[in-house]
């Protein structure tokens, strides 16, 4: 064990007294020491979904097990559609009717749904109690596990009701996606393809460069995938943990996106594949506005459609779709505001005119 | 309203930048400069009641008319009963369907179910909008509404779905207090005489000696109860925000009150008729416990009586009450925790072993 927890890398989150590390490995869904340091003694609840819960839960409460007066798991459904009130009910009705007290920790066991809804949970649980990210898709592993935003969905808009809430730990172990379905190695893709453009121009040649690599789940790539995504995310939260300004960028593509997956109904996309179209999408617009050339947004475009995900967006209208987000978080006295691109590795977030937004989804959805 | 404003009383929360001021005083509903240095330029929503919004909401959106965009009022269904997720998500409904950004402002208008759902709903509209407590019952304008304690009630446990999310400011308008009914008085004398034992031995004095008069709503008096009621919850709070430690003692009583209230069925008894019922309890166990002489909980009685306060609690049964105390969020590990006192103005918090626990749950129930 000490040979394998050696090979960890390791990720620091700086946040002061909420900072905390990302672990990222093979094997470290076995591994104790992966947990050394967080807490003990008190009830252990994991929370997974009926997909992944019958292939690891066991596994991750017989290496938490020592650690624990007691160790519970359930399940949630599976999916988007499911991250709403009753899934977080579920998990409130579970820990009251065992009698959890304020020492319990959570474990968030699965994806970024998963992730989302039990963070939540502990976040509001007794006003707060600890809980620890173990994600086991790309796109949680490089996103949604890391930096402590927290939601479900309203039926009226993704994300909506939520906290920020940091974990005390993620990790990230790399065999979990041995058994992704190819889809949702495609979907966690559109999340690391995101940081180039945003953040860093070279990690978006590398990736260009290792696609292939990536797709067959080659684990030294899909190593240094996960840990430098997690390396640009971790920068720009420790500058912005609540979003008050920089953090914005990392929702690259979201905008489209999410009016694509509240449009549709949520589940009909996965979100990263509604984020890969919606950054297509984006880029067009930064295209537009005069900020990039069309060829850095063609070749983005590429890039997303190589990885496997859908570059045209549904024919919901464009009226629809600014309806839809106006109501996005960044949104200010109804003006709409945009992550574009200004140089490649460079990200703002400003406004754009709704007839330039429409001509962007008209050219890209159908 | 300059000769107004000076006549008002200031509390300062010092917590950092999330420190704010407790503004108390006689006609502050009508005076903009109660509001000064509080958000300008956003949506602002009014959260009241169908009991409070009648009588003041046009009041209060008047005078904060000028710093907002719009300004938009709902009322909740009023009582304990109507603390869960409806009441959050009739907020949140309104919020969505509105457009309302991340820049709105949520104004509390009414008394602790109000603050206490209205500012759960701040910390997790958009993962957090600004809030301000407008507290207009005299348990509100003590103890609920300052703090940053929010929550909703689960059906299996009072106050477990919450969160610690700190108002901008409190504002105490002591002219509200005038057309509250007799009985929602003596619900907020429990909180006020509460600080006594726990906190101020001298304060206990004074409540005795003036307890006419706070029953009969003369201002100084109220002035003066609610004002080193917020000074003493100030300093706890100060100390311990988060509840790790010393901020229990505000919960003296409320274990065993919080019993009766999920036991009988929210809103049976009013949440400050539980408190000092739970208060007599409380008071027998410390002396029961050698703590205090059975004289002083006996006066400590005599003066819960006085305020107009029930003394004996339903007959649940001493099984039930320990099984519903047992959920109690000071439990750990199945032993439940009371807040008692050690001495006059000085509360700590211990277990106690469960048969003297039914001893006094038999001698004050029925």
């Amino acid at each position: 064990m000490a040979a394998i927890i050696d090979t960890v890398r390791r990720v620091t989150i700086d946040l002061g007294e909420r900072g905390y590390d990302i672990l990222i490995g093979g094997g470290l869904l076995d591994t104790p020491q992966a947990f050394d340091g967080l807490p003990r003694g008190g009830a252990a609840l994991i929370v997974s979904n009926t997909r992944v819960g019958p292939v690891y839960s066991q596994r991750l409460a017989k290496v938490v097990a020592e650690r624990h007066s007691s160790v519970r798991c359930i399940e949630l459904p599976d999916g988007e559609a499911h991250k709403g009130w009753s899934a977080l009910d579920c998990i409130f009705d579970t820990l009251l009717a065992g009698g959890f007290d304020r020492k319990t920790t959570l474990y968030a066991l699965g994806g970024g749904v998963v992730g989302d809804v039990t963070g939540f949970a502990a976040a509001c649980y007794m006003r707060g109690v600890p809980f620890i990210q173990v994600p086991t898709t790309l796109l949680a592993q490089v996103d949604s596990s890391v930096g402590g935003k927290t939601a479900i969905n309203h039926p009226r808009g993704k994300n909506m009701i939520g906290a920020f809430y940091q974990p005390l730990r993620v990790i990230a172990d790399l065999d979990t996606l041995d058994t992704l379905p190819p889809r949702e190695i495609a979907a966690g893709l559109a999340e690391v393809i995101k940081y180039g453009p945003i953040a860093d121009a070279s990690f978006l040649d590398w990736i260009e460069a290792n696609l292939e690599a990536l797709r067959a789940r080659h684990k030294p790539a899909l190593a240094h995938a996960v840990q430098r995504s997690c390396e640009i995310k971790a920068a720009v939260v420790g500058q912005d943990e609540r979003e008050s300004g920089l953090r914005a960028i990392l929702n690259f593509g979201h905008t489209f996106g999410h009016a694509i997956e509240t449009g549709l109904g949520y589940g009909a996309w996965l979100h990263g594949e509604a984020v890969g179209c919606g950054m297509v999408m984006a880029a067009d617009l930064s295209s537009r506005l005069g900020l990039i050339d069309t060829s850095y947004a063609h070749r983005l475009t590429r890039i997303i459609e190589r990885a496997g995900l859908p570059v045209r967006g549904p024919r919901l209208g464009a009226a629809r779709y600014l309806e839809l987000m106006r109501l996005d978080k960044k949104s200010e006295a109804g003006e709409i505001r945009f992550v574009v691109i200004e140089a490649p590795g460079h990200a703002v977030v400003r406004p754009a005119p709704d007839a330039l937004v429409a001509e962007v989804i008209e050219a890209h959805t159908g």
